[in-house]
């Protein structure tokens, strides 16, 4: 089984997911630019894996500082928190593991520094060993829920590659998959950068899991042959009204799903939930650069003096989700605020 | 102005639309097997110049009998009839222009071959003329619908490029933006075929209408922002009960209009009407080769090993369409059926 993301003899090792599914190639950063570089082009991507990326990142950036003293470490590794932070705008994980990488340091600010380094490095190995405990408990979670002999729609990937491995929603796959439960998947190509067709296919062609690559505009009609009786996303954030951010065109699936009455599912670790964001309208939305839609695998496909548009995600509201499945259980889209570890249980307060 | 489709020194000149937007080049077909090869590969697309180009192969067939007998000559030209109404299943032009062309012969059985030769040109021209003529009807009636100031999206091609020239769906939009009416146009990319990215914006460009391209997966993005205050698209066939067959994904895009309380227009001539196919679930889809979906431009975006599916067309119900803007005229789609020239205008009948 192939590693999203490493820790690799004192580098950070990515695959870099531009190349698949053509070459597997392995890039081993060595230093905390590099890891940026990494998130800003799609080298990693999915919003788990670049949050456990950030985090190795900080790690790497870390064992390099000079500093004898506390303040001066911790002075000296924000710059390399800062850049990691600026390098995608919209998961909300990115921000969850850099906030985790930095508590760490100051809980163990007493260490001395050669140990603080090596606390560091275990911290974000503990987190993506959590995150990949986490995709199996959501995948058992989401299992549960779909009935044998089943087809299901994926858009973009929410994998293995977008996770530090087994994915969310193809989590809920390969446990469904694991539990003989004879699933056909069909995988929206999604454009512009074509996770779908690349990333999401060969993952289960890997595992020998019955997939159907579709372009983004044909699931309607698949939809409308019965082809399709679940579909089940990832997600980039969760707003606290239970509206989530997920690669551009979910809105549009999930409001096909409404309208042929299948269950529109999204599978996320809680860490994908953003309580301070009160709903999806303020999630900001990265509009990516141009050459994505105009040129494809480096050939253009359009008249050079096109206008172009380029957001990389969409929000769907709460109000087309069936369920939410985290690793903590399954819950509706209105039950997402009662599960802020920093709000009171009491409607009376 | 490119030609779409002409007559020229003996030969069916076509553009070839798979080069564009990258090369204009003409390719000139001095035999019937070529215009059909030229249907088949897609150098010529949508519906209404799928007619027009079936016509002119037949013409050019024509040119080419040695028969001098009425009977030889309309046995020798069947074999190209059936050659042409096998290159494309759903277009019913193709269909429609065929039996105009034979029914044409059989008017002008009196005729000597050469005369008949030559009549058979001039209604291939009639073909053309009456189809740009049938365009500016389209694009008159259209444009009345159309408030100033509006985002307007259309998916696929109906241009010039699918027509005789002017378009059907373009045709609106020429229509309303040579009314000053200050339209923005808003081009799905139309995969897995791409005439969206390749030809329409290619040809909007051209007369300076301002279009943004966006891949298929943003449609509903863009009308959730308030941006599109109309669909417009062409048609392959539309049904006795107003159902219309038209560029896979059309379906998705008229449920996201209805959605989103956006008008969705559908624009073609009366000839795409086929009153003998009561509903849209008979109209036959064509599925397409897997290479077009594996790979865009010759470069292949996917796992070998994955399976593949390319219906080149949807059907989009009657209840989904706000109104069909046709040559006669804008009707609510439960009123195609009366247009029916076979049938009586007499309920009590």
């Amino acid at each position: 089984m192939f590693k999203t993301v490493e820790w690799k003899d004192g580098a950070v090792r990515l695959i870099d997911q531009t190349r698949l599914p053509k070459e597997v190639l392995y890039v081993d950063c060595r230093d905390v630019e590099t890891v940026a570089q990494g998130i800003k082009e799609l080298w990693v991507r999915g919003a788990p894996a670049i949050g456990i990326t950030a985090a190795y990142g900080i790690a790497l950036a870390a064992q390099k500082i000079k500093a004898i003293s506390f303040d001066n470490f911790y002075q000296e590794l924000m710059p390399s928190c800062d850049l990691l932070a600026g390098s995608r705008p919209t998961a909300v994980n990115l921000f969850w593991a850099i906030d985790r990488m930095k508590q760490t340091a100051i809980t163990h600010r007493e260490l001395s520094i050669p140990s603080l380094k090596q606390t560091l490095l275990r911290e974000a190995d503990r987190i993506l060993s959590e995150d990949i405990a986490m995709n199996r408990a959501i995948g058992k979670f989401g299992a549960a829920l779909i009935l044998p002999d089943s087809g299901i729609l994926t858009h973009c990937n929410a994998g293995a590659l977008a996770t530090g491995g087994y994915g969310t929603a193809l989590g809920v796959i390969r446990s469904a998959w694991e539990e003989n439960k004879q699933i056909r998947v069909y995988a929206d190509e999604t454009r512009p950068v074509l996770q779908g067709a690349r990333l999401t296919v060969w993952e289960l062609v890997q595992e020998k899991i019955p997939v159907t690559l579709i372009t983004d505009s044909m699931a309607g009609f698949f939809m409308k042959q019965g082809k399709i009786q679940y579909c089940v996303v990832g997600s980039d954030r969760i707003a606290a009204n239970g509206d989530i951010a997920n690669k551009i065109g979910t809105y549009s699936v999930a409001i096909l799903a409404r309208e042929h009455r299948i269950p529109f599912y999204v599978a996320a670790p809680m860490s994908t939930i953003d309580f301070k964001m009160p709903s999806g309208e303020e999630i900001p939305i990265e509009e990516r650069h141009a050459s994505e839609v105009t040129h494809i695998r480096g050939k253009e496909i359009t008249a050079p003096e096109a206008t172009i548009a380029n957001p990389a995600f969409d929000v769907t509201p709460a109000s087309y989700i069936t369920a939410i499945i985290t690793d903590k259980g399954v819950f509706k889209p209105e039950e997402i605020k009662d599960l802020d570890p920093g709000s009171s249980d009491h409607p009376g307060k």
